[in-house]
């Protein structure tokens, strides 16, 4: 690359659209992959029902402790189709990038895109790169999409919670949430907080492998965190959930954190963590399965599906009463991811 | 909805998410269809390759004559699927939107969204909302990603052209780009520039079926243009190419703006136009074909393919001399798409 910064014309159909992508893009993103540059990817025909699923990521700042926007992106949406219980096969990528942005900003986040990929094992098939003047975009945005296999016959939904069933998390919450919101905020605190950004489709295929028909949900506590999604599963279920406020993971400087701040950690978004609801009678198997893998020494058996119909989700405190767990309004920390 | 602005919480986890996608978003984008709301869409299984392919959509301004940013959304990503000769299945929607953003607006996108789709006969399958606070974005952008099914053994690739090849495009050049251009510089014309976005699986499709092994390459001529788009075709079959500036439709008041701009016609964007090759002896027949399709009224045979090995693209002028056409360094026209 001949400049520093991305120009408007990077962004054109021209010859300098195409020294960047042939100079910068593909030699990372398509590194060792025949590209043929048409305007789909091919991809060869999938033994199964197929999944689709998009995010666009929009966190501001673009770096932080344990990860970035590249990174973040790949894993987000490799981890939307692990929770549909899919493999994932390809991603694309749309990069909207403000003229003026850094070449070696951008090559670092590409970087970590490509190394997410490789670690998910999924192939970055395809993408698209569009420049705006400066003013009419922060920085850089990333879409990523993309597309999994379902190689088996099992329907893991929102809807798939059972009265009994024991609720799951491969370890500690709010540690993304935390850690965009430190380094944005130039929060001083006794040690860093560290993204938990990770692709969790590894964890989450040994977990459905072992349990089949035994795990009824998963899903990813991202934005909203914890509470929220739980929220979500109880009204897609109507079940009733009761949590046990003792039993969260939450790392200390987090917690310390939340509590300066005046957050309820079970509202923190996480990056690297998954929701499972599996049968009463797997959860112990289902937990040292979770404990032996490297995402998840920390998981823990948070709570429980105590009842039908109501939607209610009930955290047990830690004197003893119950209260009721409703979704914010709006957004507790904006452009968290 | 209760607001008449985009709020910050209308991109959360939260109540108000949740909110801005029951009442607004679903029912016009999945309209009828069975919404699950988890991470990821499920399809069925394709009986044929897949072809995947994204676009972020950053046009300015949102609004034009002949479309706005919905539908050239829709259409530009279910063309990018027909130009590999796949059959569009499924589109995911991810929305970018500022603070403050009139939701009438949006809603007008989605229906222009929605319409599309229908009129493409994909299905939009899941999507993603974002919102940025006031001045972290220009409006709105959108990215949409597609997944096709290849129903057919051919290869439909930039690398196909064939010496004899003719080259035919099914109307007329420079509509899109000029439509936008007028439209956000408030030039006054004789008559309105109208976008010629438009979905091209249907008359692609038709000339698949014709043609067979006989169509070698297509591809729609979007940034760039005409000039660009055959250029990267002459590279990547490693071809030459000779146009006959004469047979070049282009509407006279397209045209007539050109001239007023010092723009080439051949050199703006066109959304609802394919270029195709195809062998010598099927081109009559395909042109009658286009011809008797709605979207292929004033479809013409501009060149062919002249000679191999030199990538270059010659145009035959009107006074009878000879001249090369090379990409331009960058963005005639930021914005367009």
């Amino acid at each position: 690359m001949k400049t520093d910064i991305i120009l408007l014309g990077h962004g054109s159909g021209g010859k300098l659209g195409h020294q960047l992508l042939d100079e910068l893009i593909l030699p990372i993103l398509a590194a060792g992959a025949v590209t043929d540059q048409n305007d789909a990817a091919i991809l060869a025909a999938p033994r199964g029902r197929l999944a689709f699923t998009t995010d666009s990521y929009v966190v501001d700042p673009l770096f932080f402790p344990g990860g970035n926007i590249g990174d973040l992106a790949v894993n987000g949406t490799v981890n939307d189709l692990a929770m549909v219980g899919a493999t994932p096969l390809a991603l694309s990528v749309g990069l909207i990038i403000e003229e003026g942005f850094p070449v070696t900003e951008l090559k670092r986040i590409l970087e970590s895109m490509s190394q997410a990929a490789q670690r998910a094992g999924v192939r970055i098939a395809t993408g698209d790169t569009k420049v705006v003047p400066r003013g009419k975009v922060d920085k850089l945005f990333i879409n990523t999409s993309g597309v999994g296999v379902l190689e088996h016959e099992l329907l893991i939904t929102g809807k798939g919670a059972q009265p009994g069933d024991q609720i799951l998390i491969n370890g500690t919450i709010g540690d993304h949430g935390m850690a965009v919101m430190a380094s944005r905020e130039g929060l001083e605190l006794q040690s860093t907080i560290t993204s938990d950004c990770a692709a969790l489709n590894g964890i989450t295929h040994q977990l459905l492998q072992a349990l089949g028909r035994n795990l009824h949900v998963l899903r990813d506590p991202t934005r909203g965190g914890v509470a929220t999604t739980l929220k979500e599963i109880a009204l897609q279920s109507e079940v009733e959930l009761t949590l046990d406020e003792a039993s969260f993971p939450v790392n200390d400087t987090v917690g310390g954190a939340c509590a300066i701040l005046g957050l309820d950690p079970l509202f923190v978004a996480n990056e690297g963590k998954f929701l499972a609801f599996v049968a009463a009678d797997q959860a112990t198997h289902a937990l040292t399965l979770l404990k032996n893998h490297p995402l998840g020494r920390q998981a823990a058996i948070i709570g429980e599906v105590t009842g039908g119909a109501s939607g209610k989700v009930l955290v047990r405190t830690s004197i003893g009463g119950l209260r009721s767990v409703e979704m914010l309004a709006g957004e507790q920390l904006p452009r968290i991811c």
